[in-house]
């Protein structure tokens, strides 16, 4: 199998999120990935091997800093919002995280515990960067992530005693009671969770910290965080694998 | 304040290991990491700014991928393991962490949990890699990171009852009774713990997964691990910011 000049291009304009969404595509690189995107059902558009078509046209379309031996041209999914949620289930919420590996990183959580599905800010960094793909390990193939207005999500959820947010003011998360399931929202890297979204919090939870030297580290990082956070909330379930025995 | 060229080819050649170590130097970009080490008395060996040296010059000597308004070289420390250890005291010991945002993103999870040394295997990323340094967001300059033979380490803790690994065939971190203090041990993102190791652990932990979909992911991020280990750990004690109150 060959590639061709117009293949080349497009794969490497694929790169950018504006011809990603003209193209409805985006890039999948190493054998686990492809094999994950098989397994899960996404729809693969084509696939270029370094044994076929060479090391020098491999590093050409590369996304990445060393090319893998295998890229695959993927087709973009869209997810609808679950409009009516059982009340045991959850849903994380990010209100404009912007780091790729942070996204990719948290939606590995997300899978790791349960999580129904992630609901991202408009502005937020875009499911189908590279970084992000690579960093989820997979997860990204598993986990329905949906962009919309947050605001208007969290508004018409229905259970609304079941709100969490991460506050630096907040309720200890190991004192306050959680619900089985809910809303976790999670704030950007910089600024938290933007005003308009903070009216509609119901119980504001912090994270302790228990740093021994004055001036500790200010803050955790956003999937530190949400990986914290999901322990706390799942910890006194069994784990739907054992319930399944 | 101008820079000579024996300056930029020194600044430079702190990008390898083997220069930092041979010069017992190290090097740290931006104003708030810069006034971090300050804030915890580490030396700093010089400082160099982009409205004295200009930009080009800048960008010569930055470990990072676009150069920070400052770059200070500051002076290694060494620091000791500690010999008595209170039975109330969490360590951390690492084997074999390769990644250097992995390091860094878990030296600031120990500064916020309170945990006073974390012990390196030899083989580890070097706590002095412009990645480790940066991704710390400062708390490479409070909690002491120490390289040393961990086997060795392990079998001289003397509070044998309280030597915690994680493994995914341990006893679930939610129902197992969990000591004040002690020995955590995080293996390495590829091989987990080694053999020699795992003999030493007492008591093996494990994070259970709760993922909806068939064939979840395979395991956690260890930076991740090692921030709901920490925080199971933690989750029953008064935080010392309270406990000062």
């Amino acid at each position: 199998m060959s590639i061709s000049k117009s293949q080349i291009k497009l794969i490497r304009s694929l790169n950018s999120k504006k011809f990603r969404d003209l193209n409805n595509l985006f890039v999948v690189e190493g054998d686990k990935l492809l094999q994950e995107a098989i397994d899960s059902g996404w729809e693969i558009d084509s696939v270029y091997r370094k044994e076929d078509i060479g090391e020098e046209l491999m590093s050409k379309i590369t996304h990445l800093s060393s090319p893998s031996p295998v890229l695959a041209v993927v087709k973009q999914r869209e997810f609808l919002i679950d409009s009516t949620p059982s009340k045991s289930e959850l849903f994380l919420v990010l209100d404009s995280v912007r780091d790729p590996g942070n996204l990719g990183t948290i939606i590995r959580i997300a899978d790791w515990f349960g999580i129904k599905q992630i609901i991202c800010s408009l502005d937020s960094v875009d499911l189908y960067n590279s970084k992000v793909v690579q960093s989820s390990m997979g997860a990204i193939f598993r986990v329905p992530v949906i962009y919309t207005d947050i605001h208007n999500f969290i508004k018409a959820y229905p259970y609304k005693d079941s709100i969490y947010g991460t506050f630096l003011d907040g309720q200890s998360i190991y004192s306050e009671s959680l619900s089985d399931g809910g809303i976790i929202i999670m704030g950007s890297e910089s600024f938290g969770i933007s005003q308009s979204v903070e009216s509609l919090v119901k119980k504001r939870l912090n994270i302790p910290s228990f740093a021994i030297s004055n001036g500790g580290s200010e803050s955790l990082n956003v999937a530190v965080a949400t990986a914290i956070v999901c322990s706390e909330f799942r910890r006194l379930q069994i784990p739907l694998s054992n319930a399944l025995k």
